[in-house]
């Protein structure tokens, strides 16, 4: 008897931004397999299954990819029913391409569900549409971590040609915002941080370009940085009683 | 007595792949304002609300936008809860940031709804990551729709720094791949066509940037398309069973 696997994305945090999929998913798991970064409203769901955190966070001792697939494999080939759960979209920047190949080798049968990906979803949760007529028609979603992979991309992008999208990058945002305005954007290019999205503690904040590394992200949040004009878009979604207390107050 | 709006995201077209929180939205409407490409199956969630179709398509009439900013609003004065729904994400080349800023300049109290892209999750549920260690750690999402808008973003991105998704693109497909060409892309770069993803209707197909241009993609259908390495990911996780059995037969 041979159990199967599902790689199931838990969007960007608040439970009820679960697809429905996922949801039923969680509930009749055997075994949940879950990222540092899911939020315990979410693990509430599965409360029935064996939960075991397999998430790697920047500066921790964390488990190895392999082990984690081999965890998946042998409890499918007990008969389980394994959830593979991971913050976002399982196929955006988050290793599940890999952990899906390995269960194809291994003759697992294994099954993707999308889940939001905060590379859309924490901007439009603080008013920024990636795409909007008039300032861009595209977007670019890229990882920050290391300096070889994005500067290539960064430096043959024309300026503004599309919205920039920066996950796991925020420890990166200065030299990524040199980057930039070495290739030719304005210092002024609208820019934002946005960490927690959808949840409680969510937290975001807005500048520009050039003063993007001065932002006062909190510690150890995966933020997510969005740069372009569109984020001025947020701005003119406030209440215009919000924007009135701001102007007497600012 | 003022009603409100939600702008939600229908994502790609299975009913289990809407949000829970859309789910819940859909089921307390009193008006439904939805896109053309809105399932049957996700309509018949909201059976109890009045439904209105106010979608666009390519060649036929259809109704203008500031009409269906005016129906929204005049539901919302009269105290109507009214969803706005739209096919994959409201804030991904779908207006929905226009339609959020009519609604904040009438005063009319609007929440956005997150939904699943098709720019990624189409790709992801016939196994192709936007991204994949070793192949792309970056994607861009841009529209097809008018060679002015496409031409210079596709001719300044360096050839397979990320992978390209393009959206309403399928009618531009012959176009686009000569761009790419043109700019340095190799012709046996590998690219895929999907189409009602997610749906019992779903189509695909795969082949390169030189192929692309005689894909049999079905009349009519809102086809995204992919390219890049990470296309060829697909065929690996493909059960051991069905590549010997193509292997036979093909």
């Amino acid at each position: 008897m041979i159990g199967r696997v599902s790689l199931v994305g838990a969007g960007p945090g608040d439970p009820e931004l679960l697809t429905i999929k996922a949801g039923n998913r969680l509930c009749a798991a055997d075994l949940v397999l879950y990222d540092a970064l899911i939020s315990p409203e979410i693990l509430e769901l599965c409360r029935h299954a064996q939960r075991f955190p397999v998430g790697k966070r920047a500066g921790r001792k964390s488990i190895e990819q392999r082990t984690i697939e081999k965890l998946m494999i042998r409890a499918a080939q007990r008969g389980k029913r394994v959830v593979r759960l991971k913050a976002g979209d399982p196929f955006v920047l988050g290793r599940g391409g890999e952990e899906a190949l390995a269960l194809a080798e291994a003759g697992i049968a294994c099954e993707v569900i999308p889940g939001l990906s905060s590379a859309i979803a924490a901007p439009e949760l603080i008013g920024v549409p990636v795409t909007h007529r008039g300032l861009s028609s595209a977007f670019m979603v890229l990882s920050g971590h290391a300096a070889s992979a994005y500067e290539p991309i960064l430096s043959s992008l024309k300026p503004a040609a599309a919205t920039l999208v920066v996950l796991m990058g925020v420890g990166q945002r200065e030299a990524i915002a040199r980057t930039l305005i070495a290739s030719g954007w304005q210092p002024s290019t609208p820019a934002a941080a946005i960490a927690w999205a959808s949840t409680p503690k969510q937290w975001s904040q807005t500048g520009t370009l050039q003063t993007l590394a001065a932002f006062d992200v909190p510690a150890d949040a995966p933020a997510v940085l969005v740069i372009g004009a569109v984020v001025d878009v947020a701005a003119q979604l406030q209440p215009q009683a919000e924007k009135e207390q701001r102007h007497v107050h600012g």
